[in-house]
């Protein structure tokens, strides 16, 4: 009973075949081979974008680092939500990669609103040189706590950017989840809302190590490709993070595993929702659920081997009916019997 | 005929098995698993160093970047030689992950003697706060010229740093195909003499993309997960690093690659040395060689299809005799007809 | 009526006077001179702390970003109020000096409690290698708001991060002001409250610019030596940094030049106390004001001719009544006249 | 007998009592002062560059760094001879402000050839994103070994800048000794010789610490003026800089003191030139000699209380008659009864 996170999960054997198959003969170094080119027509189509630039790395936070480096200045402010990834899971990562660079919060949740956005932007403008000048705004799709934004609430916040002039990062660390409990389109969720950049994750849903940086206006390319090589992040055997990436894109094999992921979740909230005691931070959409549940239920849990992150409160307490916060993480090869076995013991 | 680079070969199947034996079910992340316990106890084996720290990174560039910075000080010059890889073919990553240090170059070639070395330590002393301040010496073996030190030699070395109380470090991206020429130990070749810290390369010798950061005082590991984090280079699914790793090390395949590519240059070089017109920068040891062939023999190779490198001089030019430096490097999977076809080319 | 900052004023002509004493003939450069043994002297007599390391230079900014690098790591987080200097108005300074660490922002207000300390702080626990890691406390006294921590205060935040073993470093950019309000010592207000290292200003109380670093644990004073250096904030003639604060400190200067622009200030409190409509955000205790004024005096002010920030508010608008808020503030060369004829043109 | 440097002299009494002259009243701080508009338009004038940006510093350090860090990107080599004061004498602030670019070391001596610059950046073009990418060249006049480049010459290297694109920074810490040795104005020194930014110097010639960084191109003036604000080199009380300036400009104080610097290096030059056993490294034409002399002679000197450096050599050693190196630095106020007493004692 695996929930501690997606990336817990195995590589799908269809990315490990994909990398097999890249494994014939020679191939040019860095990114000039044969599987690169079609994976990056491929991502340039999916994404409706013929001009993108399409760059890969293996993690998630080379992909957010770099790629707000790149929109950034050290002397800017970035604009995040408390609980962004970039801000609190990357031990400084975005603040390195842009020179010293601030990370300036939006509002107190997972998902900023265009009015706090606006607001915090609107804070940074009258102290002249001395205070930190505004740079790109970041927004995680889907968020941190299993929430997704709408299309149109994108558009909002990249509206407010593009009102300051600013540039706008998408970290896509779980953008298939996102992608399918929308139903859009990645343009309708991206460029089309006014993103930049976008960090198009796909380690979490089914591949070993690989993540694409896309820029929608290419200027920045060469840019990218220097901090890239500068971080110690351009793989000399390109071709296996570009095949893990063909396979992955493959029969639309990102979007089914997203949707079972996604399905997975919806499974387990509602076995969860009609127990006693139980309830949720927010409504889960994608693969990710925060349920309340009172303290006897999580060891009943953790002691039938159940693994999952309490959120907050502990374990070691007196009131058996406290409600402590869980996150319960569902990956694309979760079986629906350890849901149900999980849903089970925590009944009691 | 692909003499470029050795990261233009394929992974040996081996190494593609144990990642595909390595995807099975879940397994908790960022090196918490059991195949990445397998490995750093079968790599403090094989250095028999039962205290180092072992940390896995996916590129040459990551390991001795994070590596130098864990050993230098911003205001410190790390001490390498003109051609050294940290210095020509890193796009300034030492200078970023280590907070702006400077690279002091020490004598000529690739390799550097314990007197130049001794020099260019000294010659940092007279400026107090001025100066640069003295830092970690970093060596490449095999060189980037092919070339290799031994024992004894890198003992010379490591001794002048010792008295200057300043750590040394292994540039190890060809560490199998040195340590086979020298029919040494892995611990004669490191911390028997005088080696601090080595990036134990995988990536150009079989593996996909996998180096070792290894230190021999486990004081500074803490620090190094920390740099590692922040520099985007923590892969969540840790298991696949390991694995190849794991797949590397079994069975003695990494020595065996490393014979072989060896070999393949040898018997490269014997072809060379026959022919009219034909010298070497210096006697390979390794898997490199530097001949330096009429032009006209080189507009022959590439006519027919050889790939490698120019490293001084033009193919464009009107003298057919005179001589231009290549860069020819065998991987493990170089096969003998191709080498010998490459030979006969040249012959004309 | 220049009330928009104390550091429009003049130097005090005590201060100049010894600049010029010290301009003759020869001295060693770099601080190996007379005056700044003597400054060192004095200053360790001042705080009762004969081992202490003192390093001058000539900006606040450049004082507490040096400072604050070397009790740092570029991984932590260094945790401060929102209206912290460092944090508003250093343009991202501390995040370049410590090579990017992160600004963790305590309560609401400009005086952290040691409740709200040890929150933010116990909160960057659980995150292992992922988040920031906990690194030094920053607090100014007398703050950014005209307010000023009492010693036990001071002391009770010490406490806090002695707890978790973090270092405690105090912005005084009013180091005097607040002194003088609290009528303690030197020693009482820093390393006796548990203070590891004073930014002690100077420029905004009677020089034209100089700051002391004082660190009480002098194992640091080398690397602060180099990071100043390093930084371009090591003065070649450093006499005429140290000859500013020999004169600032001769016969009491110091204090009474801050006695004397906080009485300045609390004149100017009882002035606009008595006008209707007037309230202020908190009780002045140094030497800056944050009155909330009707539109409409504001004004009359600014056309009379009286200069200071509006910090909340704007002079347009349709309401003469709406409060806004000011910031004023008193240098010690303001005249009572100036006051008084503020208090007047605020009369109306 | 002070000859160790010209920043062991004193400031000459014109510039404190401009300083004491602006310290009237309150001032606009951070620059918006009115001392600071007549010295930047003084500056535009003397430079014939009506457009220019001028930003002041208080070293030498922080204007060369900054000012490079304003020309380069991190990524890229910045080209200067390896003697150079940004290679040797700042303890890497060139490094830290760049954030990581490699300084790139043309020639051999203090003065770099036209080919000699043309090779090195040639030299780092073939390695695509591997190597350094090509970044601005910087030049020292006077240079640190007492040699100065003829307008043409530094127009010859401005040349092979602008052929690469490059922009060209004179480091001017002794730009008035160079020139009145020229006889040359500073647009024919600078603008007229391809040169895009200086760092004129003020600290050796006379002044307490002041500097100023002129771009001839005023785009990246904004980009200087964050920069200079974050690396905490913004004065709040920046009339005292400017004033420095306005002293020194004043009725060609700052060239008549160069003169009379030029005069006793010469007059010093003369003086040794006579003694049996003493050559020099090179002539002198601005204010630092570099003679050989036995050692006998220096052990005489520094016996009798002679201040300055052994730039190669040792005092300590059998032979009397062994030539040693010296730099001798003479600065505006030395009397020439020092000078003769100098070369008295050297005589024996």
């Amino acid at each position: 009973m695996q929930f501690a996170s997606d990336n817990a999960g195995p590589a799908h054997p269809q990315v490990l075949a994909a990398m097999s198959a890249a494994n014939e003969g020679y191939a040019s170094p860095y990114g000039a081979d044969a599987v690169t080119a079609r994976v990056t027509a491929r991502l340039r189509e999916i994404f409706e974008a013929p001009e993108a630039s399409v760059h890969l790395v293996a993690t998630g936070t080379a992909a957010n680092a770099l790629a707000l480096a790149t929109l950034a200045q050290p002397w800017q402010a970035i604009f995040c939500t408390p609980v962004a990834h970039i801000h609190e899971d990357e031990c400084n990562a975005p603040e390195f990669y842009s020179g010293g660079a601030k990370l300036a919060l939006v509002g107190e949740g997972d998902r900023m609103t265009p009015e706090a956005l606006h607001a915090a932007i609107a804070a940074e403008e009258s102290r002249g040189v001395h205070g930190p000048q505004r740079g790109p705004v970041s927004i995680t799709q889907a968020t941190e706590r299993g929430g997704v934004y709408d299309t149109d609430q994108i558009a909002a916040l990249g509206a407010v950017a593009r009102d300051f002039g600013l540039k706008m990062h998408l970290d896509g660390a779980r953008f298939a989840n996102a992608l399918v409990a929308l139903n859009a389109s990645p343009a309708e969720m991206t460029w089309k809302a006014g993103v930049d950049a976008v960090s198009f994750g796909a380690s979490k849903n089914g591949c070993p190590g690989v993540e694409a940086v896309i820029f929608f206006d290419p200027e920045v390319a060469w840019e990218f490709e220097l901090r890239r090589k500068r971080g110690g992040h351009l793989f000399s055997k390109y071709r296996y993070l570009a095949a893990q990436l063909e396979g992955y894109l493959a029969d639309g094999l990102w979007l089914e595993s997203a949707r079972r992921a996604n399905a997975a979740c919806a499974r387990l909230a509602e076995g969860l929702r009609a127990l006693p005691g139980v309830s949720f931070l927010q409504e889960p959409r994608a693969n990710m659920l925060f349920p309340r549940m009172p303290r006897a239920m999580h060891r009943r849990l953790m002691e039938a081997g159940a693994q999952y992150y309490l959120w907050e409160g502990a374990l070691e307490g007196d009131d058996p009916e406290e409600p402590l916060t869980a996150r319960l993480v569902c990956d694309w090869s979760i079986p629906d019997a350890e849901i149900d076995r999980f849903v089970e013991i925590a009944r009691g």
